[in-house]
């Protein structure tokens, strides 16, 4: 780092949209006397690169213009915030800022999760702090709470809601016994959902999330093309219902797991307990709980999306890398992953591979003996029922709804088949797997 | 920071109890390799003192003895680990390690509360780290989470469960309806209160963590004797019973709230919405509730006690030392309790000058016109009725349970002693403080 006298931190900002925007007001406004005794040094921001230029919008800054790389090759600006999101140049004014020997500090989920590695490698060969705080969870501090506060742990486990969106359609759907569409044409018009919601709804955007935590939760590389990905599209208000009646609520989780045959990461619909605070985290909000072998589980929650709770975690990075400023550390305090050796080795267990519990609703035809053959495939296969709910038929045909002790997936997508199969058996099961985390 | 090219830190570890007796079994344990890849350098423990020597205990440990001050002035030792507890001789160790030129962690709230001001100035002085993570909410990296992932903010309250004997005292009662005499002794023959209790259910214990936020979150000194500190004796199963039919819990708070008259630091039973998180923090487990100008409310929970969650923070700053002595710092990164410049002169507010809403429970005779007579007075001292209860009586007292909407506690003391002085109010009333946290 700079082995300055001047107690200032010049910043760039790339990028004037939610995130930007609010990052700009955050610092120029009535937190910056606050900021500055925290920072020990005052922020500036002296350059600012805007696609729609709006001069009301960036009052007092001296420089202002359209084009990102202007900012990054600007030899004064010592810290550069990318706000700009998606692939596209934010990938290159990245990676350029770095290569100039700039801190950068990012909300970019996407690019951490899929590019990280080699935008890290150039950071690290840069010796600068490349940070993303605001890439996970929105305002709440998990990343430093991961990379840090843990750190003497071996985490187990963390399983967290990481998508606003996804949770305020579930809340809804439950809270108000409603059906998916319904809900989340609602959310779109309430802003809390895109015109294009599949990265939020499929869990792509969680998935994105759940590869950078399980990074610093283990030690890996990211790895985003081996995270396990499922929406919420599937979900109905009657596997609600019968989860309520079973005491579960359902949750679209991001869960990472290490077991003694390798490291599981994968997004998708999930029964636990009503008992679980991470159950009773609603709305738009996220909560990621961690399992560490010496601390137990902690848990960690709030607005995980917003300009001014996103613009809070990148504020909170770069009064970090003003501290690192003041102490005069000749290289960043923090892996950026939290590992100064990494293990890059570990294994990524498939699907099919992983233990878990099962909620099936199983379309069966109201005949004599169907559950006693359901009964028989699944011990076949070694899977032991924990629960049966069965109701009074209103139509020809009657869900019958199962919850499994704990199975091997391979070992149920094969019973599944096999169930799917029978002439009694009208259509496809609604598979939803089911967690109880320790406490 | 010392400039070693050498990859180790060397640390001494005073006091072999819970606290201490953990963090030498994380340290040399299974996670070591994990510690040391996150770390950046190995951490070899390389003094230890206890008072009672027991040889197995610190098998391949060079340096055993029973005198502190043999490990501060060990001149190998980079990082003495404070682990004593109490008063004295704690602070002597802690200055004299301080004065040596070593890093300093420490889990003694009570020093940090009462005496953290000196030894913060001392550690300054030297250019050392005084760090004390695992002094508030055990496990849970709160410290941290002030001081560095809330850093842009400016904090507008916390309010935490920071004392896990009261909490699961408070549990017992609610969930069992059980008196608070009984629930102690249960606490205490399984191990979780002391058989001098008072610390823990006074709030004393509370208010020396809570005192140790607030400076952190408002940046101001240290002011342990100005916190507000009321216990939870007087708690009856009747009044959790009432509190649940208004939708509320009742929870042992430390609160920590900034309005525009001034700072408020109080621990007292308050009454909260079931609807919060927080009120669903049960047993023996920690949580605060943290709301800030950009990030809004975050809550962060999990075990506030117990030897490995406490030694899980110990460690931690620990690896953050270590961090700093690999990146060369030449100076700490951060300032002991967040602020390069704090604010000296702000104004904590007495107790008789806050203003919230309050619970009561009035012991009144069953007379025609009581209920009048009490409205009257309170609507004399500006104080309006949000809800009432009032049950059909079954002796000749009947209690009047009333909700009051804000008001200034002096006003309400008022009126609480002429309401007392009433010849239809048979005894004492009960008073409770209700918060309704913005999430």
């Amino acid at each position: 780092m700079e082995n300055k006298l001047d107690k200032e931190v010049k910043v760039g900002i790339c990028g004037l949209g939610t995130v930007g925007g609010a990052t700009l007001k955050l610092l120029t406004g009535e937190n910056s006397d606050e900021i500055r005794r925290r920072a020990g040094a005052s922020i500036s921001v002296s350059q600012v690169a805007t696609r729609t230029l709006n001069h009301s919008q960036v009052d007092g800054i001296p420089c202002v213009g359209t084009d990102p790389f202007a900012v990054v090759n600007d030899p004064s600006v010592e810290v550069v915030i990318e706000t700009i999101g998606g692939y596209d140049p934010a990938y290159q004014v990245i990676k350029q800022a770095l290569s100039n020997g700039k801190h950068v500090i990012t909300a970019n989920k996407a690019l951490i999760a899929e590019r990280g590695n080699e935008l890290f490698e150039v950071a690290q060969k840069s010796n600068v702090v490349l940070a993303f705080e605001s890439s996970v969870a929105g305002g709440i501090p998990i990343i430093k709470g991961l990379r840090e506060g843990l750190a003497a742990n071996k985490i187990n486990w963390l399983a967290g809601i990481i998508n606003g969106t996804g949770n305020f359609i579930l809340t809804k759907m439950t809270s108000d016994d409603r059906q998916f569409n319904d809900v989340l044409e609602e959310a779109q018009t309430l802003g809390y959902a895109e015109a294009d919601p599949t990265f939020d709804i499929e869990g792509i955007d969680a998935a994105h999330k759940l590869t950078i935590m399980s990074s610093i939760a283990f030690g890996i590389p990211l790895q985003f093309d081996k995270t396990y990905t499922e929406g919420i599209s599937e979900i109905t208000p009657e596997d609600i219902s019968y989860a309520d009646e079973l005491g579960y609520k359902i949750k679209h989780l991001g869960i990472a797991n290490r077991s003694l045959s390798g490291i599981e990461m994968r997004v998708h619909p999930t029964l636990i307990s009503k008992a679980q605070l991470l159950a009773n985290v609603n709305g738009v909000e996220n909560a990621v709980m961690i399992n560490g072998n010496a601390v137990g589980s902690t848990l960690y929650s709030g607005p995980g999306a917003g300009g001014d709770a996103t613009a809070s975690a990148v504020v909170a990075d770069l009064i970090d890398i003003a501290r690192h400023k003041i102490a005069r550390s000749e290289s960043p305090i923090y892996p950026s992953l939290g590992y100064q050796t990494m293990y890059e080795d570990a294994q990524i267990l498939n699907i099919e591979d992983i233990k878990t519990e099962y909620y099936l609703r199983i379309p069966a035809m109201d005949r004599v003996g169907v559950m006693a053959k359901i009964s028989s495939i699944l011990q076949t296969h070694g899977i032991s029922i924990e629960a049966v709910i069965q109701k009074e038929p209103i139509s020809e045909i009657v869900p019958i709804i199962i919850l499994t002790h704990l199975a091997r997936e391979r070992n149920l997508n094969l019973a599944m088949n096999e169930i799917e199969s029978l002439e009694e058996v009208a259509g496809a099961i609604n598979r939803i797997r089911v967690e109880s985390f320790e406490v």
